[in-house]
This record gives C-alpha cells, sequence and structure tokens, in this order.
C-alpha cells in the first residue's frame, strides 16, 4: 500500500507503528530516525532502516509519521518540509491536538492540506522501542482531526490496516475530553505516586500493596519528559478539572474528618456510580 | 481439618473464604450467615447451610470468620459470644484493626484470646456473592495480629490451606501501612471518580478513556457502605496521608498552571521512581 513510511521518534508509540507497520505489511519499507532511540529500535528489528537525519528518512516518503512529544512535532515538520514529497502525507501521534495543530498550520503553510493530526488512544506507563509491540493498536481507538479529504481518508486507512478503529473530532473537542479522560487521571496518579514517594515508609510499602495501589498509580511510571509535555501542552483544558479534582478531594477528606457517615457514602456512591456505567 | 467453619457475611470476602473452605476440603461443613446475602450465597453454593441467624452459625462451629464491614464485627461477635464453643477460635477480614480489635477486647474480656485478627490482602471492586471466587486467596497475603499462640497457630494454618501467605504484624503498623497502600488510593480513586461524575460530558467520557482512565478509577466503583466504613474507622491513620495527598495534587496543579517544566518534571520522576520500584 506504501511505498515508504518515515517513523521519527521511534519509542513506545513510533516504535509501535513500525513494528506494526511490518507484521501487517503496510508499506515496502520502514525507515525511522531517533537521535535516542534509533539504535536500539533499529537492532530490536522495528524498524527496515535507521535514518542519520530525519530528512534522510522523509525523502521519498509517502508517508511520515511523527512520533514526538506534542511541543517537538511542528519544529520537526518544518526541518523536514523542504524534502518532504507534495504527495506525501504527515500525521502525528499526540495526545494534545490544539497547540500542535496551530503550530504545525503555521509551520507548513498553504501545505498544511498534506497533514492530519492523530492520536492513537494507546499507551503503556513503559516507553523506549523495547516496550513497542506490533499489536498495540489493534482494537484500539485512533481519533483523527479531519483535514483534506483524501490525506483524512489515507490516513484512516493507514490505521485501520494496524488494527484500530478510527472516529473523528475536532480539536477543541478533542482537548477537553482527552484532559478529562486521560490528562486528569496521569496528574492523579503522578500526584498520588509524588505523595506516596515521600511517605516515611516510601521503600518499604510496594511489599503491602495489594491491586488497588497497583493500579491507582500505574500511570504514574509513564515517562516523564513526555507527560511534562503533554500537561503542559494542554493546561488550559487541564486547569478547571485539576480544580475541581482537588475540591472532589477535598470533601472526600472532610467527611472522613468529621465522621461523616451519611455524607462520605453519597460521595462514594456518586462517583461508583459513574465508574460501574464506564 | 475443621468439624464446623461458620462465616457471618457472606459477601465478596466471607463468600470467597465460603468457597475456597469448601474447594480446599477444609472443614466438613461451611455454615454461613447474613441478614442480605445469605439466600443468594445458599444458591449459588458458596455454602453447605444457611443459617437462620448468626447463633445458629456458630453453635458447634470450630471456626468462626466474621466477614462483616470492621465497624460491626465487635457487635456480632458479642451477639454470639454465649454460643461460642470455649474451643472454638474466632477471626476477622478487617482491613482495619485498631478499632476492631479494641472493640473485640472490650466485648469478649476474658475469652479474647479465642480471637485472632485477620486481614486477608484480597478483595476487588466487586461485591456481593456473586462476586465471590474459590481462588481469591491463593498466592494473597494474609496479615494476622498475633494472639494468643495456639489461636494464632490455628487461624495462619487455616489460611494457608486457603493458599495464602500469613504475615504478622502488630495493629498500629497495620493501621499505618493500609492507610498508605490501600485506604489513601481507594479515597484518591473515590475522589478521581466523584469529580469524574460532575464533568459536563460525564456520560460520554467512557466511551473514549483509555487503559490509564480505568486503570486509576478502578477500585472507585467499591462497595460505598463498607469503604465508608473502611475509611471512618482508620480516619485518624488516613489523615495526614490525605493531607499531604491534597499538597501534592497543588504542587503538581501549580506547576502545570504556571509552565514549570522543570519543576514539572522533577515531581513526575520522583513518583514515577517510587512506583516503578514498586
Amino acid at each position: 500500500m506504501f511505498n515508504r513510511v518515515a517513523i521519527l521518534g521511534v519509542g513506545l508509540i513510533g516504535g509501535s507503528v513500525a513494528a506494526a507497520v511490518k507484521r501487517f505489511g503496510v508499506a515496502r519499507e520502514v525507515i525511522g530516525y531517533s537521535p535516542f532511540d534509533g539504535q536500539e529500535a533499529f537492532r530490536l528489528g522495528l524498524i527496515d532502516g535507521l535514518a542519520v537525519d530525519a530528512n534522510q528518512a522523509v525523502n521519498s516518503a509517502d508517508l511520515v509519521v511523527v512520533a514526538t512529544p506534542p511541543s517537538e512535532v511542528a519544529a520537526m515538520i518544518g526541518k523536514v518540509l523542504p524534502v518532504l514529497s507534495n504527495n506525501a502525507v504527515v500525521t502525528d501521534v499526540s495526545s494534545v491536538k490544539g497547540p500542535v495543530v496551530r503550530a504545525v498550520r503555521e509551520v507548513m503553510g498553504t501545505r498544511f492540506e498534506q497533514f492530519v493530526s492523530s492520536h492513537p488512544i494507546a499507551g503503556a506507563e513503559t516507553s523506549g522501542p523495547s516496550a513497542a509491540r506490533a499489536d498495540l493498536f489493534e482494537r484500539a481507538q485512533v481519533v483523527i482531526n479531519p483535514g483534506e479529504p483524501k490525506a483524512t481518508l489515507l490516513v484512516t486507512s493507514f490505521w485501520e490496516r494496524l488494527g484500530a478503529r478510527v472516529t473523528q473530532m475536532q480539536v477543541q473537542e478533542h482537548d477537553e475530553i482527552y484532559a478529562a479522560v486521560s490528562h486528569l487521571p496521569h496528574a492523579v496518579a503522578f500526584a498520588l505516586c509524588l505523595g506516596m514517594s515521600r511517605h516515611p515508609l516510601a521503600e518499604k510499602l510496594g511489599s503491602y500493596g495489594a491491586g488497588g495501589l497497583r493500579d491507582t498509580s500505574r500511570v504514574g511510571a509513564s515517562s516523564a519528559s513526555l507527560w511534562t509535555n503533554i500537561l503542559l501542552e494542554n493546561a488550559a483544558a487541564l486547569a478547571p478539572l485539576l480544580e475541581s479534582q482537588a475540591r472532589a478531594l477535598q470533601e472526600v477528606s472532610e467527611a472522613i474528618a468529621s465522621g461523616d457517615e451519611t455524607g462520605l457514602r453519597r460521595l462514594i456512591e456518586r462517583g461508583g456510580a459513574w465508574r460501574r456505567a464506564l
């Protein structure tokens, strides 16, 4: 289907895209580039070739997947734009859309119609090429921000070939929804792990933990540099949710401190009803 | 090994104890009693017989497992004490020890040596007899508060027969550790679910959620009445942890609001290092 797919950034997500492209025979060739993880991704067999720079990877590629942290997407596209074929389509994997799409539009100018933004709802608390899995997108949802029709169709069918279900969403709606369903739970888990790390018995606690601690804190082990980037990029949508979260924690804490049995049960029931409907 | 085991309260934990006793042939007979779940537990085959009241269940039992919420344990033991055989041993399954052991000691008086408190580190966000599983305690940890040596040995070997590893812990240490590794993560998940339930798009959010939301909020669906009870019973040990948790969330929120990239990354890294060591 594709001749050459270029993957810029071959960590957990980029490396998984590369491995899936090869597993499902979606391209003749997958070329990767990463100043950090490139060697490892090549050694692991995720990519067919490792480019010496981004331009070499993009040269003669018909699809370019930019799998860097959100804030670096536009700069990366700006760098390779001069060698990007007029027939090539570019996508990304960012979980924040507003600032990314704005910056890419600025950098690409009239060539912005070659860009269709993607967000695969897949990931893990692990990171790097060694965490990549060819089946990461099977039955996963990929949200795309529709652009020029032909490019949109091409990006849609690309993800479908990797096993994903593709849905469309506008930029602002996307950022508000993913602030709630992804960025907030990560921020809460980061805060939980931070608090636990300061417990006097922090190092012993792991040996007593049951499933509750393990699950509630799981994504707290996610890549710090990637998530710093995501949380800051989506700070605007996240701010009111963090406030509301602080209030909710305060209400639960006050009900506990004052021994308010009826009130506490009501708060837990309200949240539980939401969770059971999930 | 046992002639008759009586289970008072046959929900998720009590029902699983009953099912495990039968599966591993630990007693000739398992009699259950519960004003709420008794009929269902009997219909599901978790217990051999359903008693009409607690006294009937305990009559001629050599082991009594009180699997009610923590605050009801002592009252239940007080009720059955007149019919409890002098050779019988009583245990519970409470995840809070201080107030339970104090109240039981008061109720049992000189017969307190027949009591050994247990806390199986097993459970789920589900509840009721239909959630019971005969393998719930396999490879699970059961923490007991050691008492009279012969009774302690008997309770230890009971849990081991159900597949658990038994460790011993003093009451205060137990309550401090489980405030951190279990009660706090539950409180955080309850607050997260409460906040999510108030989101303008609350009912739609589930369809977009990835694993991060699912895991971080999972225990938020736990039994509201049981957990109201647990959190209130362990309020003293939980209070400083909730304060420290509110501060950690505040720090993460402020770093996001002020765009402090270095600071935010440092907070996430600190928590992440703790989580990866878990």
